[in-house]
């Protein structure tokens, strides 16, 4: 495969913000995409393809989410697949898109056809950083992570990049990635073991709460690797390193994204256990995690554990007070229904200081576990979005 | 019946945080109570005495929520209540009590009891303005409303005081609120018209999403005026003018609590109409009132209607791209699934730069409808809520 990325005069200022990756033959895909019922054009094409679908292009842009652009999104979107279909010679249905950036106003498709040729003399195998870099918006840094495994002893390797920064909530979280593995998998496992690794990463991570109409996270199996067997099934052991290097791999891209959370300036690691149920704990690990309140006291340092109280009580989720238990770090707040005896504030304010901050909630009424991911509320973040467009 | 406030010392710098309401007579009391699971103490004392009560006193104290404090929570709230009882001579079962402020911290009753005996002394028919003083937190001003009706012929008032401004949302809006009316009603009548009323009026509003562990509404029956009959029925048309009064009267209030919202800079109102449902017009309504995006998008005075298709979205409740529209005050900005044709932004952007913004989203799919009050989300916000303890 090759890839790259380059300025197509769709965003200002002359940034890159088109990416395409080419595949040298008919590719296994699969696929996970935002569960807003607004879901953009791109997204909505993406979907009509992936069954059973093999993939020769990727092409995204940025700058522009093509979404709530009623018939206009969507031809943008069938200009955008014939024209990568007549360079890299496919089938449209084997052309996956992308959009991201402003909602609701129209993508002039003649920008991304002006630029495809100059873009696709430039694509190399290694040119990870340029497509990495062109499928930016309010991102501060360009997102990547590799890893390697053996299957059935044949050694492969996993690469990913990613982007988001904001409007980044679970369902699934808000932003693009793509994970490219040269490992010969039929698209039915990898399916699974994408949804398998999304749901404890890129659905585990929160900036705001809110949920982009362009979420998608497309995997893709070369097939260069030839793994000398067949697995068909998740639980077959010889895929479990590679499932622990993917697990890995998207925690990786998806703590990136946190870390370039809108106005971030503190990494927060959420872990709720002894709950009565995994939906339990997740629901009270985001009720957390979404908490403006609990957001703004950890940006000014505040150690204030009573607002963390507050967001699992309104998570209307199972709760004994006697039971439960909060930790910052590694101090115990409060236990028994009230504050710990003995507790030193000034320890926990030290440690707030910091720049990744853990918060360990034990339930105590019974044994679901969850961990998300997220980010302080800073004045950056109002900052940022009080004005994006302009 | 009488009331007032004075300082107490549980606040700093000496202002006013110590309520109380007497009533001359045995009061019938309705009640709406936060739903979070970690429920103060107080809170779980007027739950337990609600059920047929009748009562004295109201003691309401700002400054500590007395909230996940254990058991040293429920002592304060027993020796509060026996305070109150000996100086107003009822059972304590006759004696309500709330508290707002920090959550956490142990409430010293000495403080109350102590100031009680003076406080009391200084109790009057109209020291409206000092009650709702002394209930303030981060409130900028105290809130209050009056109105009046007819039932049966006999002209009878409601009079409320309320605080709140942050950690506002539904379930119910996350704040206290009393209710006094001089009109002779029944327990059970005034607990159906304060539900009804509690809908659309204190559960329809947010400021930021999050619950307190204190929210409560109380409404009084003083009964100085008798009404000559015996109204029983939620239906019964002399009462019609009395609901009316009251809806007003709470909504007021509600809307005072989001103008006074933390760092609010601008009031939003927020309609959806032809939605599939109740439930569902609700749920997209507080979809747009709480999204970060969209609040901060309207404290940059930015007219971005594409995240409110966003958080329409997220909602995921029955839409059709064909038939929803999004108005921003007068201004139709989007239909058919895309912008709507000859949009001039300019114009937009100059009704955005008010202090009163309207979101009118028509869902086209059916005949439900809510409406919502929110604000905007604004640096000052987090420099309250990112220090708010110091």
């Amino acid at each position: 495969m090759r890839l790259g990325g380059i300025p197509a005069q769709i965003r200002r200022h002359g940034r890159k913000d088109l990416m395409l990756a080419v595949f040298d033959r008919p590719t296994p895909v699969a696929g996970v995409f935002t569960r807003s019922t607004a879901a953009s054009a791109a997204v909505r094409w993406d979907r009509s393809i992936l069954s059973g679908a093999r993939a020769r292009a990727l092409v995204v842009n940025s700058g522009n989410a093509n979404a709530w652009t009623g018939g206009a999104g969507s031809e943008t979107v069938e200009q955008t697949v014939q024209a990568v279909a007549a360079i890299v010679r496919c089938p449209i249905r084997h052309v996956f898109v992308s959009s991201t950036g402003v909602i609701g106003e129209v993508l002039d498709s003649s920008k991304i056809k002006n630029a495809l040729p100059r873009l696709y003399r430039q694509l190399t195998p290694k040119s990870w950083t340029a497509a990495a870099r062109a499928i930016m918006t309010t991102d501060t840094f360009p997102k990547g992570a590799t890893r390697s495994a053996t299957i059935n002893g044949r050694a492969v390797t996993i690469n990913g990049i990613a982007k988001g920064s904001g409007m980044i909530a679970p369902n699934m979280a808000t932003m693009l990635a793509y994970v490219f593995t040269d490992a010969r998998l039929p698209a039915r496992l990898l399916q699974r073991m994408l949804w398998a690794a999304n749901r404890e990463s890129f659905n585990a991570i929160t900036v705001d709460g809110d949920t982009s109409t362009s979420d998608t996270v497309l995997a893709f199996a070369t097939g260069a690797v030839a793994l000398g067997c067949n697995p068909t099934s998740l639980r077959d052991p010889r895929l479990a390193e590679f499932r622990a290097a993917l697990g890995s791999l998207t925690v990786d891209l998806a703590q990136q994204i946190v870390r370039d959370g809108e106005g971030a300036s503190k990494f927060i690691t959420i872990s709720v256990k002894g709950a009565a149920s995994s939906f339990s704990a997740r629901r009270i690990a985001f009720s957390i995690a979404n908490s403006p309140l609990v957001k703004t006291a950890i940006a000014g340092s505040d150690p204030n554990w009573g607002r963390i109280v507050m967001a699992i009580g309104k998570a209307s989720q199972v709760i004994n007070p006697e039971k439960l238990s909060v930790r910052i770090g590694p101090y115990l707040t409060t236990e028994g229904g009230g504050v710990k005896a003995g507790y030193d504030e000034s320890l926990v304010a030290e440690y707030m200081k910091g720049d990744e901050i853990d918060i360990d909630v034990h339930m105590g009424v019974g044994r679901a576990r969850a961990t998300v991911w997220t980010c302080d509320l800073t004045h950056q973040y109002v900052t940022i979005n009080a004005d994006y467009r302009s």
